[in-house]
């Protein structure tokens, strides 16, 4: 690589335009690993490995604990530092993270919805998996917000507006949290939605503003379930994504009574479930 | 939901437009868990659980297990099944993927790349990841091959075109592999974008034809370390992404000589690596 900022790397390329090729310097998102890991005590455990765009890694890695259950409260937590002990290069040791509990915190290492290298006997449909959420105990969402139609339209200019890594890259998922006047709460970005997300829960997390029963959540792409696992878990009520949702997604949405928008694109949008937090225009009279 | 065909579900929504809203009914793509197993004589070692979009089951168990290296050879696999003798529900059934090697065959059940679960002491830095890559024995791409830009141009209308499924659902990634005078060979589609990619490598290792030499991989969306991970695995030389590739895949890439492409949107793309086997329109006589 040519050089490196924070969540952006400089790059050669070479440009075509019909055939004809111009060399170029342009940014694009970094990618590097990154390893959570859980101290207890002396107790270390590594938690997972995964590929995102350095920036905002605290919250990243107090998000994703938070998403997969095994932490539940800010209490819970003492401090998430780099692991600047360990053997490695320097860049090696800012791709580690350890979260670290407070003295007679236990925790629950057990990683339900994620990708990679777990099992499970049960939960191998997609009603099984709904039903492990409601066994962590996540309950559904509890909140009197609502929003009118406006607030919903104007999100995805609100997001790209306060996105400023977006124009310079391209290449960067982004996710924001917003109150019901669409004022911008927290963004977060990474070549990763799912550390997007990750990322801005977890700045709700850390700052002990869960669940967050009046905001909203807008992201760049579609809606899957592992979006709406994250979303339901910090109890957020409204949901939007620019994109088209999955089958699941949606199924988790009503279940948790989360209202999932979707396909949000100019003065349109699809509401999957609980439309009752969407204030439409009042019908018009014959 | 309402109903289900492969790979789409039908449900039930509210389309809202400039506040008003219409209750329709819409396909969006299915996501449902899958589990791949592993079989060698007796033994069954479970390899993990992935979100899916059903369809192509035994090509994303195929290609995800020889992305990870757990086989590389075809003749490793007796065969690949559901696992109709499990318990639970035929839903169930459905979701759970059986590979059986063939006696005598030795898998490695090592997972290096995917994102949960698994952790290491070592590769915590990018260029790392990529010597690891290295470490399992896989080379830079070996290939003669060169195409037009007009070819390069063409694929991303090829691949739309060739997408039964997007236009019905608008949720779905795509990875087409094409010939050098841009014919598709397979086209796969997925909720995710890294099984999309690893539904075509399977069907070509399913059906003896990896390495790719001569092979072009169009994907929908983003150029990331997992899926150019993938291809160079699957030995592809030219692989085209609609949008940015990250920092990380462009390092893979150019590592391992392979052809990366990115921003391919009308006659304009950028080349990050390899640019050798593009042919470019000849200069302009001043």
């Amino acid at each position: 690589m040519d050089g490196r900022r924070a969540g952006k790397t400089r790059i050669r390329l070479q440009a075509v335009d019909n055939g004809h090729a111009t060399p170029r310097i342009d940014l694009v998102a970094t990618e590097e690993p990154m390893e959570i890991r859980l101290r207890t005590g002396k107790r270390m455990q590594p938690v997972t490995v995964t590929m995102r765009t350095p920036g905002a890694d605290f919250e990243l890695a107090a998000g994703l604990l938070f998403a997969e259950g095994i932490v539940t409260q800010r209490a819970q937590l003492d401090r998430i530092e780099y692991c600047v002990e360990c053997e490695g290069s320097a860049a090696q040791q800012y791709n580690i993270v350890t979260a670290v509990t407070n003295p007679g915190t236990t925790t629950d290492l057990f990683i339900p919805g994620r990708t990679f290298g777990m099992t499970s006997a049960c939960g191998l449909c997609g009603r099984e998996r709904i039903d492990e959420i409601e066994r962590r105990g996540i309950k559904s969402i509890d909140s009197e917000l609502t929003i009118s139609h406006e607030i919903v339209t104007s999100l995805p200019e609100r997001l790209r507006e306060a996105q400023g890594l977006f124009d310079s890259t391209g290449g960067l998922h982004a996710a924001g949290l917003f109150d019901a006047n669409g004022n911008l709460l927290a963004l977060r970005e990474d070549v990763g939605r799912h550390n997007a997300v990750d990322k801005v829960i977890g700045w709700a997390f850390l700052e002990e503003r869960l669940p967050l029963s009046d905001a909203i959540l807008m992201i760049s792409g579609r809606g899957s379930f592992e979006i709406v696992q994250k979303a339901v878990a910090a109890g957020i009520p409204i949901v939007c994504a620019v994109s088209a949702p999955s089958s699941l997604a949606v199924d988790l949405a009503r279940r948790f009574d989360q209202t999932l928008i979707g396909f949000l694109r100019g003065p349109r949008f699809n509401i999957y479930s609980s439309a009752k937090r969407i204030e439409l225009a009042p019908a018009e009279r014959p």
